[in-house]
């Protein structure tokens, strides 16, 4: 159990930690627009005068982006260290006119706090701060040394965090990671994430003719790019929603019967999910595995944009000299990105037919990550949520990427903790991003219990 | 034979014509352009004015869009009537940086003149002005009445023309129609354009979900709306290339083996037209038809544009709530087009699964046309071009739509004859417009001798 110092001086300060989450949350850190001021600066500087207020060593590291903030406190050589990442970037905002109040003037409804950012992801990784704070003002000092990193481009895909952790690990070097990005399963439900999915994101373009040509005068001659493609996207996948590519499920590990056991008792609602997408079936993944299991534990390949040819209103009679699709794939353990990019690069080479010109652009690869889920780690995680929200945790897994949760693992050797603290309807990237109170308050109380839990260890 | 005062004339004014036509290429009449001065109004009352000189009683008529110009002159009510097309309105000259010479400032270069618009269409219709001036100040009258009919929105798919036409089919109705917006088939050899294709131009949108979804959170339950496009273009065509959309070729009619055998006798350089597109594989088109008769006598379907999705460069990973295709089939005689557009919007909805909804949009029906090649008209026209280029015309087709010769068919009981003056190579919609100046002067002495022909009949 927490010391009730610890407890009594979250609960006393919820106010003043709410004010200062409001100030960081102001501040319009969007990774891909330049400003002046640069609200990413803003940010990475408000935070580094933050955690030196609290006692942290705290400076602002360049990057070829935006800057990244490090800050560690050491309370003594023989407890063990806890590396905890967040990020202050968040997603840009639009559509504005859906949101009911300014998304970088935080407001509080009805218990709940809504802005661009207040669950993710600057909400969540204030939690710890707030705990740190805690610990050192009424708990007697922190159980265990930290250091923090805060990352500033998470939201346009990390492009520069794989050199900045491997010319950095010296400094991130931990016992123990926690990242708090994620969410309950359902509310009332305390859930830590235990695998996520890879990615495999490519863009596909054919070219026929040199330029856009009159459809009229050469239609029934010359060769059309959009045909080529849509029956190469056809041919991606089977009748049964199986991806197609050779190989592509050669590595995939199959699901273990304790999981699909574990999955089925989770309170999920397939009606009312689909429901929150606006589809009334759910079209998508593969025949004969429920939706939980083709979400968590089935790769998958979904064209995420294609153009080509006139797009604006009205009717052009061009036959189009390009169309090009960008194609993602979300994989599962044990599939490796750089043979499944391979695969479809031969698949496509293999779909363009004389006459046209293929080529295949890599944007970003990734691995996917399975974590133990019975370490010393997640049990002083599943012991902090109980302390905090009451109840056992669900173990979870979620179909998105978390690319630095990979690289924590393999340049630093650590299996990073996903104990996040949001709801699954607070609307992420998307207009009236929210995050409930009690969820951060309570969030405070986890992020110091997981301190105390790991101590021992 | 035409008398040697009009032939005479031509010859002796060439100068003057020419700079008279560079007087009309320097407006830069876009349909599409808002501008001050409108380059439109300003090219209809340059021309009431040339007419107007000419002795024709000339006026500009309003659209809903841009204005027309409408001109005649009456000789002699015994004489037949001649109605002359042609359009003011130019292709947009984008892209700008790949003229030599700028497009509205007319420049001559070994024999041939530069301007956009040189060919299609001002210099072509303006050949007939030159013969109505030759004929009426050396040649002693015109020896048929004419109208005018100049159009202000041909390259944006003239759509005012058909109720401009219903309604003023009184003041156009005449004996003979000609239109000179075409092309030989090769240099030396004078063409005649009996059939056009049809269209039929519809745009098809698959909605899944209610916005655009996260690709990791949703992939593998979250039906995607390209797949689905992707799939449905697929289908359209079988391997052999032809349309399998049910009913499509039920009211084509087959090609005449006279058809085949002259079209086989064509100077045609198929590896030279290939090159011209810039492929080595004619890759469009039905196996079983050679490319004229693929051109020419086959009816097509070509996706002119498709989008959906994320489409900027770099990554993004979303299910796209929508995507959306532009699509068009060219109809031969006697496809029918709200047949084949119904025909079409059946096949969407059969393959529209369930989680989808489909729309269809029309955005252009227009019939193909074909006409009798033994009219008088026509006997008149290849006699003309005979005199004034030497040797036979060539028969031909061309793949392309021009809506209004199916309108002075269908409103005002008239086979306009297509004798147009053009080379293959005259860069017609692209940068370098032109128009082979020996091509302009014989375009004129052709136009007033089809006038002498046209007098006995």
């Amino acid at each position: 159990m927490l010391p009730e110092a610890v407890t009594q001086y979250l609960e006393t300060h919820r106010e003043e930690h709410l004010v200062r989450l409001m100030e960081l949350l102001a501040l319009p850190s969007i990774a891909n627009i330049k400003s002046v001021p640069d609200g990413c600066r803003q940010a990475a500087e408000w935070l580094v005068e933050h955690m030196t207020n609290l006692g942290l060593e705290a400076e602002i590291l360049p990057t070829a982006g935006k800057p990244n903030v490090l800050a560690s406190l050491h309370v003594r050589d023989d407890a063990p260290t806890l590396l905890i990442y967040g990020h202050y970037d968040v997603q840009p905002p639009e559509p504005l006119e859906l949101w009911e109040s300014d998304p970088f003037d935080p407001e509080v409804r009805d218990g709940k706090l809504y802005a661009r950012g207040a669950n993710d992801d600057k909400g969540q990784f204030f939690t710890h701060l707030m705990a740190i704070e805690a610990w050192q003002r009424a708990g007697g000092g922190l159980p265990v040394n930290v250091k923090f990193f805060i990352e500033g481009e998470e939201e346009i895909g990390s492009p520069n965090l794989e050199p900045f952790v491997a010319e950095h690990a010296d400094r991130l070097g931990a016992d123990f990671a926690v990242i708090s990005d994620s969410a309950f399963f359902a509310p009332g439900l305390p859930s830590i994430t235990y695998a996520l999915r890879g990615i495999v994101y490519l863009e596909v373009s054919l070219r026929g003719g040199a330029a856009d040509a009159h459809s009229g005068l050469h239609g029934g001659a010359l060769g059309n790019p959009i045909h080529v493609l849509a029956k190469l996207i056809a041919a991606m996948h089977d009748d049964a929603g199986r991806v197609t590519i050779p190989g592509y499920y050669d590595n995939v590990l199959p699901l273990a019967e304790s999981e699909r056991d574990a999955w089925a008792k989770l309170p999920f609602d397939e009606a009312g999910y689909a429901a929150s997408l606006g589809v009334d079936t759910l079209a998508g993944g593969e025949k004969g595995y429920s939706v939980l299991e083709r979400l968590w534990a089935r790769p998958t390949l979904d064209c995420n944009g294609i153009v080509g040819g006139f797009t604006a209103p009205g009717a052009k009679t061009i036959i189009p000299a390009e169309a090009s699709a960008k194609v993602s794939m979300r994989l599962v353990a044990e599939q490796d990105p750089e043979r499944v990019a391979a695969a479809l690069e031969r698949f496509v080479a293999d779909h363009t037919p004389d006459g046209f010109t293929a080529t295949v652009k890599r944007h970003a690869l990734a691995r996917p990550l399975l974590l133990t889920t019975d370490s010393p780690a997640m049990e002083a995680a599943r012991a902090a949520l109980k302390e905090a929200f009451g109840g056992e945790s669900a173990m979870i897994r979620c179909g998105a990427s978390v690319p630095v949760a990979e690289l924590i693992q393999r340049l630093l050797g650590i299996e990073a903790v996903l104990m996040g603290f949001g709801l699954p309807d607070d609307n992420l990237h998307a207009p009236n991003e929210k995050f409930d109170l009690s969820q951060f308050y309570s969030g405070a109380v986890a992020a110091a219990a997981f301190m105390h839990n790991l101590r021992r260890r």
